[in-house]
Order: C-alpha cells, then structure tokens, then sequence
C-alpha cells in the first residue's frame, strides 16, 4: 500500500491550529471549558473521559468533570444538563455514552442546547447536519473521516463514496456531509445483498466502513487505486482492538487505509477540542 | 416496455381508502378540513389550488381558503400560518409555493406546527424523516414514488436503488424513506460525473429521476428490467409538460416507467388527503 493514513499527524496539525487560537481568548479572559457529564463508573467510560481531560490541558482548555451515580434519576440527569446549558462559564458539553438502560437517552441527548453540542448528539444539530445548515457542530467522527482525506489531499468532490453503515451515530451523518462536499454517496447496510455490496464497494473511489463489525470489508471488496477510512471499533476475544476493516489484507490492495488503532479514533477528541474553542469563540462574536 | 406504471390506478385506491374511513369521522361530526394558503394570483397556484379544492370536495373533504395579497408583509403570513397552527376546526396546511421573493420562505414554512404539515415541508418535520421517526407526515411526491411501487409489487427491499437529485424537496427525503425501506441508495447530483451517473444508473434496479431537467435519463444510461420513477415537472418551448425521463427512449429498454403526466403527480395530491384525514384522526385518537 502506498500510505497508511494515520491519525496522529492530522490531530497534531489540528491540535497547532487550537494552539493559535488561545491567546485571543486568554486576553479576553476567556478559558473554554468542557462540562463532562458521565453516569456511573464504566472503566471503558472512564478512560475516554481521562483521555479528554488530558487532551483538554495540554491545550489550555478547562475540563469540568459531572459525575452522577449510575442509578440517578432520569429527570436529575436532566436538571444537570439543564443547568450546563445554561453556565455561561461552560461552552461545551461532552456527554459519555451509552447511558444505563434505566435512563431515556433520547430525552437525555436532547436537552443539549445545540450551541454546547460539540459532538451532534441531538436531535437539533442532526436536524441542522441534514438540512445542510452549518450553524452546529458536525458529528466528530464523521467530521475525522473527512479531516482526514483533506488533509492527505484525497478528492471527495466528484468521487464515488460508498458508506456502509446507516446508524444516527456515523452513517447517516457522514454521508450527509460527504453529500455536501459534492461526493456521490452510496449508502449500504445489513439488508444490502452481499454481491451488491461487493460490487459498489469494489467501484468505489473511497470506502467508509462504519458498520460496527470487524470483517465487515474484506480483500474481495476492495480495489486497487481505492482509498478505505475504517470506522469501525471493535474488540476481539482477546480483548484486541480491530477496526470494521480487515487491515493487513486490504492494505495490499488499496492505495491507502486508516489503521485501527491510530486512524480516525485518534483525530475524534481533537475535533471535540477543536469545536470547544470554537464555541468559546462564538460567546465572544 | 412491459408496464406504464400509471398514476391514477394507485390515486384509486388511495381514494377509496380514504372514502372507507369518512363515516367513523363524520360519525363524530369531524369533517377534515384543509386551509389552502396562497399568496397572490400566480396562475399556475390557482390551477393547483382548483385542483386541490375539486378533489377535496370528492372525497367529502372541507377546503378552506386563505388567499393573501402578493405584498403581504411576512410577518402577517406568518400570523395567518399560526392562526391555522391554533384552530382546532382545521386539520392540515397546504402552503403553495413558491412564496414572493420579497418573503423568507424558510421562516413561513418553518411556523407550520408538524401536526398539520401534511407535505412535510418545514425543518422540523423534514428532521423527524432524517432521524427515522415516523410520527410526521412523509413529504407526498416521495411517499407517492414508494406507493406507486408498492402498488405495483416492486420490491424495495433489497434493491438497488439510485435518487438522482439531491434537494430538500425530493432528493435527499425521498433517498431517506428508501433507506428505511431498506433499499441501497445512492445519491447522485450536478457534481456526479457523468460516466458515473450513465454507470450507477444502468447498475441500479430501480431509478429515481429528480433532478429538475427534461433529458436527465436517456435511453444509454438504462438496462433492461429497471424501473422508472420519473419525478420531474418540466416545461418545453411549446409549453408541453415533459419529466426529466426521456420516456420514449427509455420505454423501449426498462420494463416499467412512470409517464408524465400521470404518473407522480397523479398520486401526490391524493396523499396530501390521505394525510389529511389522518391528521383529522389523530385529533381524536
């Protein structure tokens, strides 16, 4: 394969461009801070979160962390959000999912007001990512997708992208995205017929796996000349992770792949920084 | 070609549908009735909206005029829109567009309550489509491309199926209906390159022509055994109504097309009653 597409050097340019940023805000007195919302004490959740504070610093920016039992009340959950929403001193709000069965995470998501939703989570800024509006925040992890083919100079415009995968988490949103940078978007899912999702995969200029499952694309399905962004994270009974690509065979085929580890998990959090600065910024405009 | 797939025949049974389930509503002294709001004398609103009105009176259903002058100021639409939102005695809102330029379209369309907007044409019913919820109603010329298929046994499921058009109107919520129909979708547009467009739709099962242009798909970018939905409106020189289906052509490869007229457009207007009357149902549900 020609490139591997790792993440890491994408988040670091990223991560210069926040860099510029802070001072303008520090002079106004302005530190953006990240609410953390999360329930219980998941380890996996904890992790994300210990990786967010540490990211949040080492830029400059303010983590707040809002821990809440893992057997609150619904309408607690609520009333913390709420009261988020409305701290002018809080510009963004990190909510860790999933959530305890017990809790509606769908009232939950939606209380988000859209100006602190960094991540498109609600129903509000899904709505704004669908009408084409760019008034919210993209949904990181499909906004790492695109990130990532920008910043290797990889066309979208014009090109045929198969997205596999059809969730409110990535699919659908990503491929509205892709939508309006003016890429030909097929959209393929589980009731795709094998053969028809073999054949689109293999005429596509890009592929998207972000269908949740590791061996989703396999050598057969890819061509060369092609480009693969795996979305996927996935753990196997080792406890390794993998993404939905099988990396090591593809690689010999496609001009370029993201690994998993090191592809677009690692450009996520740094989108999440990113778009915390910029509603700290928008405060001030 | 082996069948015209006309409008009427599923416009019928639509009809009867509807006229099944007048009495259980008159019953209970409920006539649907449908506010038609047209601003100004455009004479092609006034065909539309006579239309409307004739076929509202068929079925046993009540039409309600709001005719506003062309230089209304928007604010008082806007009230005439929201006064419509609050009476209890209307069911449903039929808003002709396209609006005077001197008026936001978007903030009109935008004041229609969900409840009401049996065309689907504010942001907020438009997002419960994306987001897969089924309490909206689904804009008409899309539900009417799906029920003509239904009507006609064409299996979505499965299919592959290519959405050539990518607007709010038609394009993009008409490729989200499918989706959740379980098609394979792809969505292709100005920026598709033509080898691709010829190629995507010659591989595709079913063809969904939205674009907007007369001469959109020539008889080289079909194969035999697709269907033809044919969504255009287009007008020629001599003032013919043409689709964006070169039809002729086209008819003699596919197994079944859309004509136009009387194909779409046929099914479209009777599903704004069928909406309507649902939305006379649910107020008493």
């Amino acid at each position: 394969m020609e490139k591997v597409l790792k993440g890491k050097i994408v988040a670091d340019a990223i991560n210069q461009g926040i860099l510029n940023r802070m001072p303008a805000l520090y002079e106004r007195g302005i530190v953006p801070t990240l609410a953390i919302v999360r329930v219980g004490e998941n380890p996996s959740d904890i992790a994300y979160e210990n990786g967010a504070v540490k990211k949040a610093k080492t830029l400059g920016l303010q983590p707040e962390k809002f821990i809440c039992p893992a057997d609150i009340d619904q309408r607690d959950l609520i009333e913390v959000i709420k009261a988020i929403n409305n701290d002018e001193k809080i510009h963004g709000i990190l909510l860790l999912q999933p959530l305890p069965e017990s809790i509606d995470a769908d009232a939950v998501r939606n209380t988000l007001c859209p100006e602190k939703d960094l991540d498109c989570i609600s129903d509000a800024s899904l709505s704004r990512l669908f009408l084409g509006e760019t008034t919210g925040f993209a949904p990181c992890t499909a906004e790492a997708c695109i990130e990532i083919l920008k910043y290797n100079h990889i066309e979208i415009k014009g090109k045929k992208i198969v997205v596999i995968g059809r969730s409110m988490v990535i699919g659908k949103p990503v491929a509205m995205m892709l939508l309006k940078e003016n890429a030909t978007i097929t959209i393929c899912h589980t009731k795709t017929a094998e053969a028809d999702l073999k054949d689109l995969c293999r005429g596509a200029d890009i592929v998207i796996a972000a269908a949740g499952h590791a061996g989703t694309l396999t050598a057969d399905m890819v061509s060369p000349g092609q480009v693969i962004i795996d979305v996927g994270i996935n753990f196997n009974e080792e406890g390794k992770m993998l993404g939905d690509v099988d990396f090591e065979a593809v690689s010999k085929i496609a001009a370029a792949a993201t690994p998993v580890p090191g592809g677009v998990g690692s450009v996520t959090t740094t989108l999440l920084m990113k778009h915390l600065v910029e509603a700290a910024e928008r405060t001030v405009k």
